[in-house]
Parts: structure tokens; C-alpha cells; sequence
């Protein structure tokens, strides 16, 4: 029963909040973002006029420089930039792959993960073993995967309601699936695109190395050419593969996050911060990854300036640098509020793409959450229904350290990993009132964060 | 307190039904549904295969055929078709339309709206009046009007966060549009499409004449077209605009609505419907509108008969012809199940899309929607989670004169009129796991009405 209490509690108090002027100012927020909002616009200006972000690239130094004046012309308090040295692996000229079945070559679509050495000029060559998981490899003995390339092929779960607990349940073949397959003498790893549908798009993504472990090239194949590869593999467990990929890790280049802020009214020394990742893959522009979270924070604080809302609090919209290959811009940014003494009250990310609003995920105490449910009702007529706990953001993650309250935009899930990391997350992916309406859901949140605290 | 405490009852006894086998059973409809569903194939084929399928077509005859035959190959206990006659209207040679401007002639994109008298060879080129609602019209003498064309040209809201409030707002302007018109003299009536994005694509959609009032030639201009028209309207109020249609409507043709059906094992005689409509415009695929929603009605079915769940009740999956310009097959539905002395319980229809599913409207009394409310906790993992009051279907409507309860399955509403009878309505503008959400979503509904009764 004490469930339900608190849930009575809440509803008798949430009915309280519903009449007030809150519902009023929500209302406008939402008028204003979808009868004269500016994420569409600006989203379509970042993806088609400076394209793909990959840290350390150009069009992230574009993004950085374009961002900050987008902020500057909307008369933002203060923008600034905070210095931040990032990763900087880059691409090279694009893969090459086929599968060699007997005399038939059959070429398929790769993309190298982030991160991995090159095959060299000759590529990889070798035999394919197939697996489900990393028990099924290392139940294996190092004979039978020695001189091979491990192929790694489980699919994302498509009965999981969500697909983040689909790439949650997928996403370790990625991101360890070379240096587990190199334990065991592999010379190269092959990994299943994060992909929910069948189609020919490699999806990339990041991937890490352990000391002490060789390091051996790895790649996204798309769902496709995986199914085919698994479906030749069955009628001839001798036939090989090829790859060649040529990417490089250059040292660290030097970037930045940036960011805009409305100055708080009454505490400007407690902050709210709004963000998403500046940063994309490189395969395409970044579109729902994370243009779409970046345009929105910047639209939240637009949306306060237009409808002439002082807040009490400050208000920061952060565009992260380098949450794809790294994270440095999000640890940076919690590093600096340490050393600056400087309190945060609360973080909201979009990073789940710029998809129709159905909540928003909490990382705090089970307090803190109970103080945001009296909010719900003024909430649910935006078709914000889904709000408890859950995860905040990968950039803003670091901030749990300084006890700052994370809030995860909760965005309808089903079409993100169609585009997640691959060439189709362009402009064209992007609903203008999806897009617009996820602005107003992060700008009333922000609102009655700033409104009534934590 | 009173509606707090009927929630809270709902929640115990909600709680309750979650530990039945009932939360399993809803379990494996959306695990078969997502991981072996059928509709998104199948729906391939209706939109690729057979295509267009406006009533009295040679597509609509396909499309008959076809469902007939794939419910006959899932094994139904019957499949059976109903004779209908329905309007046979057809668009003719492709429209033509200019804006004169002084010496500038610039061509914009229009579509005869289903039902419209053609203008003739040489077309209707006339000076232009535009207005924003028939209520500025009418202030308008008849000297002003006479000879003219009216443009519609008032905008679905933007602000409204459902989009079929919004599209409620403007649809009068086309389907009334004409007459409205022509009681003030005009020649013909041009109206912006009903389409929340700027783009090219002319939206069509039936419109009807009253009696009395000549028939004067109407057409939807795309909404980038409205807005051109608009500014050069300003410009210069002299103007002329051109435009040339060739439809024509033809006698009624003998068409069918496609009926399959799971006979009940306890109370046989009591029958849910689950249905979408067949036909679709005619410059499209009707994948949207309404592929999606027949071949989520066949799946529900399927879904029993994999699950090997045998229903009390008899289901039905319909396949009603002529929703879009008639209605006929909803009635004609109605009318045999009346002179048959058939027991309707319930109807389900997926009449706004195949996007991901956010719940139920109900059309019933207090006490029947009051016998829904506790199987909400075993709708809402997956994402249902509004339902209450709300629109049925215009096909299942007129089984509400014989005390069947209407549930109108209510994805999300934001893409669904940007596809909306345009060209663009093709396969690629539906997702598989949306549909298949919403497949499983509909089956799960009618699982619990077929348990529990209303």
C-alpha cells in the first residue's frame, strides 16, 4: 500500500500544481516551440552545412565555432568555451570486405569501429569463426580461434520493448569484442551491426583496447551482410574473409565545450544544466545523434528568452564535445564546477534522438525523485508519462559525483538505433514536431526544476 | 476524491490481474509479434504488389483477393466476403495548375480532391480570394466572390500536441469547401492542404456537394504552393490562377469488405471486430492509411492462432472497403450485423497509422470504459498508456447503434499527416517494430475483452 499512497500523495498534490500559472507558462513554452520554434532550422543548418563531428575533425571545430555564435546571437547572458583535448582517431579511405566462398567473392559492407588499429595495406585474411557471445568464444580453445577473425553475431533482442535494453544487451561485442577475441590468438573481429533492422548499413560505434592484449582490427559489418555471412558459414565452415581498413589514432587534438547561459534572477549560483553532444560519428550528419539534443538545449533557453521567463537559477545549455570516442568533454565539464566551487543543482541530456517525448529518467535519491512527481500532472497532457527512475546521460554522468540530480530525456525509442551511428542519421531522420515538441518537454522541465528546486 | 479513489481501486485490482497469467500471455503476443510478426511483410506486398486501392479500383479488387487469400492460408475457421456497392470516382489525367502573375506564370502542385467535378478541358482560370475560414467568407458579399476562386488557406494548428485536433480544425475547408464557395458564386475552390510540414505534396481527401448548390471544380495545393499563393496574393490581389482536372465519377461499383474469423469456443455467438479499411486514395501506397491497420488486424489473429490461444468469443479481423470516400462498407458491416441478429461486443480499429502505440480510445458508456480500467497495468509496460474516452473508428462507428463498445487504437499521432493522402504514404514511411508494437498491442486488447467481457 505505501506505493500507493505516495502516488495519492502525489496526485492529490500534483491536482494542487495543475491549476496554478505553471500550467499556463508550460502551455506557452509549448505554443511558442512548435508555432515558431528554431531547433528544426538550426538542426538542418549543423547537419547540412557542417555535416559530420567527429572529434578532432574540422566539422567539430565548425560546430564549436557556429554553436557558440548561434548563443551569442540569441543575446544568451554569457557563452563560453571550455578547453578540452579529445581524441582524435580518424577513418581513412573507406573498408573494404568480402567474403571468399570457394570461388564466389562476395562483397559486403563494412565500417571500422572507433578506435581500431588498421588492417595494413594487405588487410586481413582468414578463416571466420562465429559466435553468439563472449562464454561461447572462451568455452573455445585457443586452437580452433588462433590465426582467425571471431565473428560476432548476436542480434539486438526484438522483443525488448525499449531497444536501449536491446543495444544494452548487445552493445558489449562492440566494445570488447576485439580484445576478447585477441586473448585467444584471433587476428581480426567482425561484429554485428546494433542494428534492429535488416538492411545494408554498418553501424559504427566506439570500441576499447586492454593493456596487455593485442590489439587487432575490428568492424561493423551491416545486419545484412552478417546474416549472409552466418548463412555461408553454416554450408561451408571453411570459407574466409576478407577486410582492409584504414584508420588512425593521431594524437589528442585540442577542442571544446560550449556553453550558453541565463543568468539566475535570485540563486545564480545554483545552476541547471541542459545539454546534449556536439560530437557524431563520422559516416553521416549526426542528425538524431546528437544534433537533435543540442538544438533542443539551445531552443530551451531560447523558449526562456522569448517568453520573457527570468529564471531564479542559472541556466546552462552545454553542448559536450566527445561523448562518442571518449567522454572527455563531459568529464571535463564536471572536473571544472569542482575546481570552481560551483553548485548544480540539476542536469537534464537528450542524447536518445529528437523522437515524440514520453518522459524523462531521474538518477537521484529516492527524495530527490519524490519532489519531481507533484510535476507530473502538469506534464501528462504533453504526453510526458513516463517519469521516474532511469538513466540520466552519458555526459552529464559525471556530474552524479558532485550530488547534482540527472535527468535523461525519455524520447520514444523504437526508430533510434535504425539511424544510431550509421549513414542514414541525416537531417532527413528528423520530425520537425518531434523534434520541437522534446524542446518544450526539456524547457518545462527546466522551468519547474528552476521553479521549486530539488 | 471520487475519481482519485476509483483510480485507486483500480489499482488494487490492477494489481491483482498483473500476477495472472494474463501478464504471460500478453508477454508472448508481443514476443511473437516482434520477433516472428507478419505484418510488416505483409505489408509489403499490399503496398508494393497490389498499390493504390481506391474503392472501384482495379487495385481495391487486388487488395480483396489478396487478404481473402492470405486469411484463408492462416487456417481461419472462415473467411467470407460482403458485397458492397461503392462511389467509383477516378482522377483522370494528372492536374494541372498555374499562379499568373503579371507575366510570370509558376506552376504549383495541386490534386482534385476525391469527389470533385472535373473543370472542363480548357480548365478554370479565374481572379483569386483567399480566407482563412467560411466565416470570412460569408461576411463577403456575393459581387466579391462571383467568378472567382475561393483558396482556403487556413493552417492545421500547430500547437496542438494531438494532430487529429488539429487536422479537426481545418478539414472543413475541404470537405466543405466547395459549396461553401459556390452559394457566394465562385468557379472553384482551392484548398491548403491538410499538413502540418512545408512541403510539395497536395493532400487529397474526400469533400462533399449539397444539394441545391452548383458543383464547382476543387482541388488541394500543396502547403509550400498555399504559402507561394499567399505572398503573391499580398503582392498583387489581381492575380489569376489556372487549374485543369479530369476526375470524374463513375456509377457505383460492387465491391467487398474481407471478413476472416476465429470462431469463440465458450460464447460463439458473441463477436469482436478488429479492423482497418482496405481502400486507400490514390496517389499512394496507403500504407499509413490504412495498410497498417488491416494488416495489424490480420496479425491479431495470427497471433492467436500461433499462441495456440483459443478465444471464448469469436474474432474477427475486417477488412472494411470505402472508408475514405463513402463509408460504405462500415455500414453495410453494420447492416448485415443487424439483419443477421449478430452480438457485437466490442470493435477495434487501427485507423491512424502504424506508429508506435500510446493506448485506447474508448467509445462506451462510464460503466463499460469502468471495466477497462483495471487491465491498465497490463498495458502499460508496453507503452499504453492512455486510455480512456476517445474516438473509435469511422468504420466501426455505426455499430455503435447496436450497443457495441468502440476502441480506437491511438498510436502517436505526430507523422501521421505528414503522409496522410499524399503521394509519400508508401512502405517506407512505416517502421516494423512501430506496426508490430501496435499489432501486439491490438491483439493484447482483445485478448483481455475476449477474458472479461465489458
Amino acid at each position: 500500500m505505501k506505493k500507493i499512497s505516495t502516488l495519492l500523495l502525489s496526485l492529490i498534490v500534483g491536482y494542487g500544481y495543475a491549476q496554478t500559472a505553471d500550467s499556463v507558462t508550460i502551455r506557452k513554452m509549448y505554443d511558442e516551440a512548435l508555432a515558431r520554434g528554431k531547433s528544426y532550422e538550426w538542426l538542418r543548418y549543423l547537419t547540412k552545412q557542417i555535416g559530420p563531428r567527429l572529434s578532432g575533425s574540422a566539422g567539430a571545430q565548425k560546430a564549436v565555432d557556429w554553436t557558440k555564435q548561434i548563443m551569442e546571437q540569441q543575446g544568451f547572458d554569457r557563452v563560453f568555451l571550455q578547453d578540452v583535448m579529445v581524441p582524435h582517431w580518424v577513418r581513412g579511405a573507406k573498408e573494404e570486405a568480402y567474403i571468399q566462398n570457394g570461388k564466389q567473392k562476395i562483397t559486403v559492407p563494412i565500417a571500422a569501429l572507433g578506435g581500431s588499429v588498421a588492417t595494413g595495406p594487405k588487410g586481413v585474411n582468414a578463416g571466420v569463426i562465429e559466435v553468439k557471445s563472449f562464454a561461447e568464444l572462451r568455452a573455445m580453445s585457443t586452437d580452433k580461434v588462433k590465426g582467425k577473425i571471431v565473428f560476432y553475431n548476436r542480434p539486438m533482442d526484438p522483443t525488448k520493448i525499449n531497444t536501449f535494453e536491446a543495444y544494452g544487451g548487445a552493445v558489449e561485442q562492440r566494445a570488447n569484442g576485439a580484445t576478447e577475441a585477441a586473448k585467444l590468438g584471433a587476428v581480426g573481429a567482425i561484429v554485428r551491426s546494433m542494428n534492429p533492422r535488416h538492411d545494408d548499413y554498418p553501424h559504427v560505434g566506439g570500441m576499447r583496447y586492454a593493456t596487455g592484449v593485442p590489439l587487432i582490427p575490428t568492424a561493423a559489418i551491416s545486419t545484412n551482410g552478417a546474416d549472409l555471412l552466418s548463412k555461408l558459414l553454416q554450408e561451408n565452415p571453411n570459407l574466409t574473409f576478407y577486410f582492409k581498413e584504414n584508420c588512425e589514432t593521431l594524437p589528442d587534438a585540442k577542442s571544446y565545450n560550449v556553453v550558453g547561459e541565463i543568468k539566475g534572477s535570485e540563486k545564480p549560483d545554483e545552476i541547471i544544466v541542459v545539454g546534449g553532444h556536439l560530437d557524431s560519428w563520422d559516416l553521416a550528419e549526426g542528425a538524431q545523434d546528437d544534433g537533435a539534443g543540442c538544438m533542443q538545449s539551445i531552443e530551451v533557453l531560447r523558449l526562456f528568452k522569448a517568453l520573457g521567463i527570468k529564471p531564479k537559477r542559472t541556466i546552462r545549455a552545454v553542448m559536450f564535445m566527445n561523448e562518442e570516442n571518449g567522454l572527455r568533454g563531459g568529464v571535463q565539464y564536471a572536473d571544472l564546477a569542482k575546481k570552481n566551487n560551483e553548485k548544480h543543482m540539476a542536469a537534464v541530456e537528450s542524447d536518445a534522438g529528437g523522437f515524440t517525448p514520453r518522459g524523462f529518467g531521474i538518477v537521484g535519491t529516492p527524495e530527490q525523485r519524490a519532489k519531481v512527481m507533484p510535476w507530473k500532472p502538469l506534464l501528462a497532457p504533453y504526453g510526458l508519462l513516463e517519469i521516474g527512475p532511469g538513466g540520466g546521460g552519458a555526459d552529464i554522468g559525471p556530474l552524479a559525483q558532485l550530488g547534482t540530480v540527472l535527468f535523461g530525456f525519455k524520447p520514444d525509442s523504437q526508430r533510434y538505433f535504425d539511424y544510431h551511428h550509421t549513414a542514414v542519421d541525416n537531417f532527413e531522420a528528423v520530425s520537425q514536431r518531434e523534434l520541437e515538441l522534446g524542446a518544450a518537454s526539456m524547457a518545462a522541465l527546466v522551468y519547474l526544476l528552476d521553479q521549486y528546486g530539488l
